[in-house]
């Protein structure tokens, strides 16, 4: 096991209570490892937070222009959703757009994130459906591409599915790294999740955000994906998650991208640069601090605004304040 | 920071997706470690593991007899319960018997721990009580407490009020080990909460389960809460919790306890030992390894029975097992 440091910790009253191991990476579109903590080189399942670079043949093969895909579904497109009532009538709406409807769906259904959602869905007696799946809108988008380019919609989850097959070869390209297939996992809604380094996963988002190293298709499309998430960045992740608070705050000054078991990924456009984190413990709450601390970091301008993540607080039932998550190690305020 | 050794695994496909550090002390009734990881002096806060030792004045001063506490509703004083029915009408029985209701909890209202009894409350319209808090029978203990001493019922939960301190003093007594002031929390359920050794949280489940070093009405009213939590294993967390499972199934061979951030404790009455583990993430799902692994090593023969947590499935969205997670490390099954 690597031996990557502390990068965040929970403290509650004086004592530090909890801590998060964990490595990350800052590269610019050339490929320059600008700043780096814990081993870069060892790969990790991205899970979620490749869904932008996932969705890239969804454009480049002429689906989204087919369909008249909005905006908000091309967002839909590369989110963890909360299942709120507007992204599942977004991910219903791009089904409709390709003959669909729910049952073409392969990553199952689960109970909306959003406890609100859920509690309101009990309350009108209902079960969720696969549109309920925070992958939904990725789901969509992949059949989308299927029924575009004439190919069986049955099966498209499947790591040799042509879909899957040209979703692999845009992570290869955008990341520069080969995929190999003896490090492929099952992600949460059985499509295929293949390990990368962090540094490659840097490099992908450092891409995606300047399209230098990318072909002018490849590049437009990047843009036209960004652009709809800057845009639409509820329909990202959903009410108070990070990646909608903190992009709607930013005002496109970062994409961020949650990911499952404690990746986060971010661009800053501005900069240039692409951020990848993964906490080795897999918790979201330590990714999420130290995406907030490298974004602060490289754009100090952020640093007010993402505080209520940068030091998040920790409160009891009734809502007071007992601890606080905070950056710690490389990643602490100096 | 310690460097404590991982403890538990999470692999998806062929790879460790995430991986957690912990440490963990067996310690028998005369306070000899027999088995340690990691570092077992660093005080720790226990949170819920010791609401069994914390219930103790409420037998001792003679409240459970005043009051006619039943078995279950002495399990309940013991438990993180998940708000089901059951649960949430025995916290109100405790409360009628002392003349009190639910405005009398300090703990606060939170959704049901179980999904499903959320969901059902949610479906009538309702929303949850402080008896919804998982810590509302430690609560209800309490009131019973203050009551039976002629103390007032406000402000129990505060470290100067006598409950309190009697709480604490019976910390001491039963893990053997000063609780400093300077490392007090606040627990989310708004009590106190002090940081205490590994070693201290073993030696205490030793004492709970054997009564040796603990005066003869401590020994007795450990006894009585043991066979109630042993008896009533759904009051002291509810369906699909690992307690409730693991002590059905173990049958009284080993008493377990959960913890918020990655804190478990158990007891095995028939070799006098008392376990206490904490993973360094705070993560659920490595402590519940953890503990689970170190009953087995000591009592091979609940292997079998604890094989669903010792080798705990990942599922997809579907169903599908798609990874695992296990003991690793010094856990590691050999």
């Amino acid at each position: 096991m690597s031996d990557n440091p502390v990068i965040a910790e929970v403290a509650r009253g004086a004592l530090v209570e909890s801590f998060h191991r964990g490595a990350g990476a800052v590269v610019d579109a050339d490929g320059r490892l600008v700043f780096a903590f814990g081993d870069v080189e060892r790969p990790v399942y991205p899970r979620s937070a490749v869904k932008a670079i996932q969705a890239l043949p969804l454009i480049e093969c002429g689906a989204a222009d087919r369909y008249g895909l909005t905006q908000e579904e091309l967002a839909l497109a590369c989110a963890s959703h909360s299942g709120e009532p507007k992204h599942v009538a977004t991910a219903a709406a791009m089904l409709a757009k390709a003959g669909l409807n729910e049952d073409a769906l392969a990553c199952g259904a689960h109970w909306p994130l959003n406890a609100e959602a859920a509690r309101a869905l009990a309350r009108e007696g209902r079960t969720p459906s696969a549109l309920h799946n925070n992958c939904s809108g990725k789901h969509a988008g992949f059949l989308c591409l299927a029924c575009a380019q004439g190919l069986p919609a049955a099966g498209y989850e499947a790591p040799e599915h042509a879909v899957q097959r040209q979703v692999k070869a845009a992570l290869e390209d955008v990341c520069g790294e080969r995929l190999d297939e003896a490090r492929r996992g099952v992600d949460g809604c059985s499509i295929p999740t293949y390990a990368i380094s962090l540094r490659a996963l840097a490099l992908g988002f450092a891409r995606m955000a300047t399209g230098r190293g990318l072909g002018g298709a490849r590049a437009a499309a990047a843009a036209r994906l960004f652009a709809a998430i800057a845009a639409h960045p509820f329909h990202v992740a959903g009410t108070g998650r990070f990646d909608t608070q903190a992009m709607t705050m930013l005002q496109g000054r970062a994409v961020t991208k949650t990911g499952a078991e404690g990746v986060f990924c971010a661009s800053l456009p501005e900069l240039g640069l692409g951020l990848a984190v993964k906490a080795d413990d897999g918790a979201s709450r330590a990714a999420e601090t130290a995406i907030a601390a490298l974004i602060a970091r490289f754009l100090p301008a952020a640093a007010e605004t993402l505080a209520p993540f940068l030091c998040a607080r920790v409160t009891n039932w009734l809502g007071t304040q007992v601890g606080e998550a905070r950056p710690a190690g490389p990643l602490a305020a100096t």
